[in-house]
């Protein structure tokens, strides 16, 4: 966790940025939330983390690895939309005097975080609330899934698919 | 593939299971559906496979790996009460004729899968659908977290947690 980087080109995290999530991701398991990382939701836009605790109350967290990446982001407001409760997530050397009152603040490491500011709830409509829970669930299965079976998605490819071969584990 | 074993005692699946297990979750991939594994229900018990559309549609498959196994279930039906559609999958060596009319039938190896018996919906009730949509979802991005940093439910070791200490990737 040295000198906080921008997030690179191809869309991976820093190392700073990952370990945030990381962080961010085991406080909100502590506090009953199942979490998904980089959900990309119906307007296009990939969310950093996206909680779901079991009475169905949906956080979303976005993480700011530095000043320079707070400052990108003009379209933050919109996750609103999406959530019950939304927060940014920084490191501890974050300048958190820069940080928009209109979201909750989290301090994170790569072992663990802190709720430093707390935000009251905007609770979504019941539409939208399904409509990003069944995202949510989708995206966690489709990637487990994935993991437990790598050839899931390549099932169109020509041959593949071999009904009388014996199966092999 | 070899001669269908029982579950084992210690709730592992036989490979034969396995095998029509991984073929029940491609098939279903390809038809627009997650699949999540051995989801347990509110009720205790634990479904083999479980598959939501992005329509919000929920099947429940249950597989029988011989007729042992298919004559020790005799509490299948109340899984028509978690789900649209139910079906039994089965290897192809199974008997047919022995399976209940009251669910669809799949024939799957490790390979791929096909509908061979299709079956009416029954549709949920709204409540229900959430509950069952929340635990899918959760269970999912537990398992999928728990993946991804297993320690992640380790935190309540004492010692463990050690804020001040430099991430290592």
């Amino acid at each position: 966790m040295d000198t906080p980087d921008p997030r690179l080109a191809d869309g991976r995290q820093s190392p700073t940025a990952a370990a945030v999530q990381r962080g961010v991701c085991r406080l909100l398991r502590a506090s009953g939330f199942a979490t998904v990382t980089e959900l990309v939701l119906a307007t296009g836009r990939r969310v950093d983390v996206i909680a779901l605790n079991d009475k169905g109350d949906i956080w979303i967290v976005e993480i700011k690895s530095s000043l320079a990446d707070l400052r990108a982001d003009r379209k933050w407001p919109e996750y609103w939309e999406y959530c019950d409760r939304l927060f940014f997530a920084v490191p501890d050397d974050f300048p958190m005097e820069t940080l928009p009152g209109e979201a909750g603040h989290i301090v994170a490491d790569g072992f663990g975080a802190d709720i430093v500011r707390h935000i009251d709830e905007q609770r979504l409509a019941a539409a939208r609330r399904k409509a990003v829970t069944l995202r949510f669930a989708r995206a966690a299965a489709l990637r487990l899934h994935g993991l437990h079976d790598p050839h899931a998605d390549g099932l169109e490819q020509p041959g593949f698919y071999e009904p009388g071969k014996p199966f092999q584990a």
